[in-house]
């Protein structure tokens, strides 16, 4: 069963990465979400990323806040790809959470998106580009999917847009 | 055949994204490098994209400065993964291209890495862990590879430590 | 039939370029307004310009968020003038966009004004200015709008002056 | 006789829009340039500016570092598009010039263009550009200058590139 | 007549500067306090200032958001001492007003206080500061104030300090 | 009596600070707290070190804002631990007061903790674990503060978690 | 015997000040120059100052690095206008000495001039002109100065201008 | 045997942390320092930690930069009291190390102390002071370093200043 894991550092990370979890559900892809922190729970987070892995976890997802260093423990646990997510609310308008995800050290990679909501469903569409790689059928939808996103930009230019 | 395809903004970026090609060297990994515009050659950046896409092409790599628009022009024309570098050298030592690359509007991924040399290795790493994915002889080098990381930190240790 | 394009990269953005847009109204200036994204619709945006070309569009005004790329590509597009406006709301209150759009290569220019509102009206203002060198009588306007906002600095001030 | 004036805070300045003009030297347009401050000269900017335009004076480029005022300065005293270029030197890595050149508000627009060298070679283009909007050769040449971007990349590339 | 002439380059800064008009009624100081915008009413600004000379003003005080150039023009056209006030509300949480107004090139001071409301206060205090140098009753009314201040914290500290 | 006490530049840092006496008194550490400036009242501050260190204060931590310098002030005063906590509200989302606490020169350290909430509870287990080196019983309520920690994040992650 | 005394926290900061001191010399003002930390040697900085005042230090110019609380401890002993010229080479390219300067709490202003060595030579200027408001020869002398700065940038352009 | 731990994310890192060392060989302090990575050697990380802890090291100093987990990765494994040094060298002049170090989450601080060569003397003063609490010896030498700094700064002045 493959599958991709979601780790959020807080609970209260859920607000914005239930619009990740949202994303899968809309494209009908398998996910797991869980809470584990870096420093709260170094070991559960440990075991849970090698049981995921086990169970048949393709990418991870992380985000966190402040230090934001779960991403970065978890691309330090498995070598599957692992994405970041960084969350506002810390120092610099979240630029402590963007630069602990991504300025990660060479041989140690974090994928990192977009601050906040932007980026928690932009973690999920990276993660589905990397299953579609294997799978037809999501491919298709994705590419389905950026035909529905032009689309949605014609129309919404229709209810503002001045033609001479 | 499977391969990752570099996409560069400019000619000055090969200093640095040579540690790119070099790790995928290393890794005995396929990979192309092109110098290509996301402005100043936006037709040929698409038809590379396209022709990359069809000869096998599995993810995108797209280093640049400045208003670093290339990772997203890649972002917006495949929908493989893209790993997008931000180079250093314009404003605010490299916070230009960086939030440039990452800060993709939903639906448009870019997977971003450290600025400069370390995302220029780290570009590599996560693309082929996004090969290992179905590559278990890659997906077995990387784990070899992190013994050989932690084994490099041992003996770095070994020449300045001091222990009582 | 002369006229100035302005392009929003999301329908969200209008709430702020509608200050754009009436800015025009108020002098009287032909505009034309859609939304058309640098990722979301790459196609359209190109097609839009050419388009707006043909029928005599003598700048273009580009407003985005985040990424700001849409300057960018309308730059890479056309060789009439480029004003880009940044909007807040992504990272460091909108530095994300105001580099993204301010950072150009050499060779694509983007004249770049304030983040949001003013920015909103400032590029009407830079792209009237343009219009108005070979447009009498919109330079007289503009010099006398000069007195118009000159004299609205002497009533603002009666409201609050204390002078001895 | 249409030309493009350029102002400079300092003569320190120079070496950095050397590069203004030369771009105007190569597609052989007329210039001036001028060291005048904001601070230092402010009549002498005043003056200069009026001359300027009664010469034909069409667009003006200001460049300036620090608390770079020439800009908004020059913006002030002419409706004639005005260009501005931040120099770097100062605090924050030039943030300080570009902050100072592009927050202008409502109704003084400056078109800023990026810090520094980049910056200095796209105020000429972005002045040559609005030229071209009533100059048809100098448009050719703008749009072969494209045409010559594109194929540099092209053989920039072919000194680095690996095609599989 | 001694006073201390405040400018603002918008009515919408006195609801900030209006703390510092309040501090000089505390002190009893003579003030007066205008609109006026180093972009918007360049004449205005400078007859002003030549006036409110020769009526005896001792120092500015000059506040100003975004692009701030106010304080800057001040200090060019006067050589009395000059204190700036950056307004929040711009870009980067009022770091753009800061930089522009203290970062005056070598020959045209203008000492900088906080952003905001505690630098309206602090204007007043820090030309109360330069009256004091030779109005000896003014001094001891300073000198009474640090007492005053100091006393608050003690009480203030009384309503929540917790002593073992 | 060994105990920990807390400086405040303010009153107003009570609200924030009040979370870091509140952790003191969760684990039944004594401690004192007093609002002390280092502007304001200096000598008050310096005479209230000496009077704490006397009566057996173990360390020191110092909240302020904005020009941050108590916690500079405090570690100039006494060689016992000082621990600095940067209050947001001033300039750059509490940036000035992070840095005015955390660059000191050599020779005098502020261990400075996050900006806020956390680093005023940080301050609090900073300071714990700095008594439980010698204090046997802190040690061990620390060690099983972190499984109510582990523990928390396990109960929180029920609430929301997916697992296939 | 009126004069203006300058504090450095460090003695490395004297590369830079010695401009300060070098304007002074040039105008013929007396100062005093002192190498005195507000961490470091409090009581000497305090000392100091009380000395200097009895002398007739008529204002204190105050130049430091990193977290630079030197002005501000000065500011806080004196109620004589204070000057504050942060260093660079801390963090953020001055950033850290800029804020720790200029953003004061109110009742305690310190007029913060540029970063690095224009602050130096600013430092010095603005407290000539707060001098002159009581010594009409150095008024002279200062606007005989101020067509010198406006002199030199005619004579400056003449180097490298352009006219047609 | 009471001794302070020292870790180093990279080898590269002893250029400035041997500052560190330096000021504990200067105070005949007990230390030790190893290479050890939060990312490449997390197990080693914690079991050199353990061992630490039972051999009786009292605290940490970890020194890490870019996404600086390693201080943060030190607390969340033991109780002691940890010290980070952010090195500079990755983005915005070491912000980010600085960010990712200091930013720590509620429960588990980190003292940070400055970026480069102060931080990592000032670590060495920090967890110093620390040991003094209970060692007399060695808070009679902090003490008399005190007046050390303070007389350097005497000398230091002596060399430059200008008394009249």
């Amino acid at each position: 069963m493959n599958f991709i894991s979601i780790l959020m550092g807080s609970k209260s990370d859920y607000e914005i990465m239930k619009h990740c979890a949202d994303t899968f559900e809309k494209f009908n892809v398998k996910y797991e979400l869980v809470v584990s922190s870096a420093h709260r729970s170094p070991e559960r987070t440990k075991n849970y990323i090698k049981e995921a892995e086990e169970k048949g976890a393709v990418a991870f997802i992380a985000a966190a806040g402040m230090a934001a260093h779960l991403a970065g423990a978890v691309a330090a646990t498995t070598t599957k790809p692992v994405i970041g997510v960084p969350m506002k609310g810390g120092a610099m308008d979240g630029m402590d959470a963007m630069l602990s995800t991504v300025q990660m050290p060479a041989g140690m990679p974090v994928g990192t998106v977009a601050l906040g909501r932007s980026g928690a469903v932009n973690a999920a569409y990276l993660a589905m580009q990397i299953l579609a790689i294997t799978d037809k059928e999501l491919s298709t939808k994705l590419k389905e999917d950026r035909i529905v996103q032009s689309k949605k930009v014609e129309s919404d230019s229709k209810d503002v847009e001045v033609i001479l």
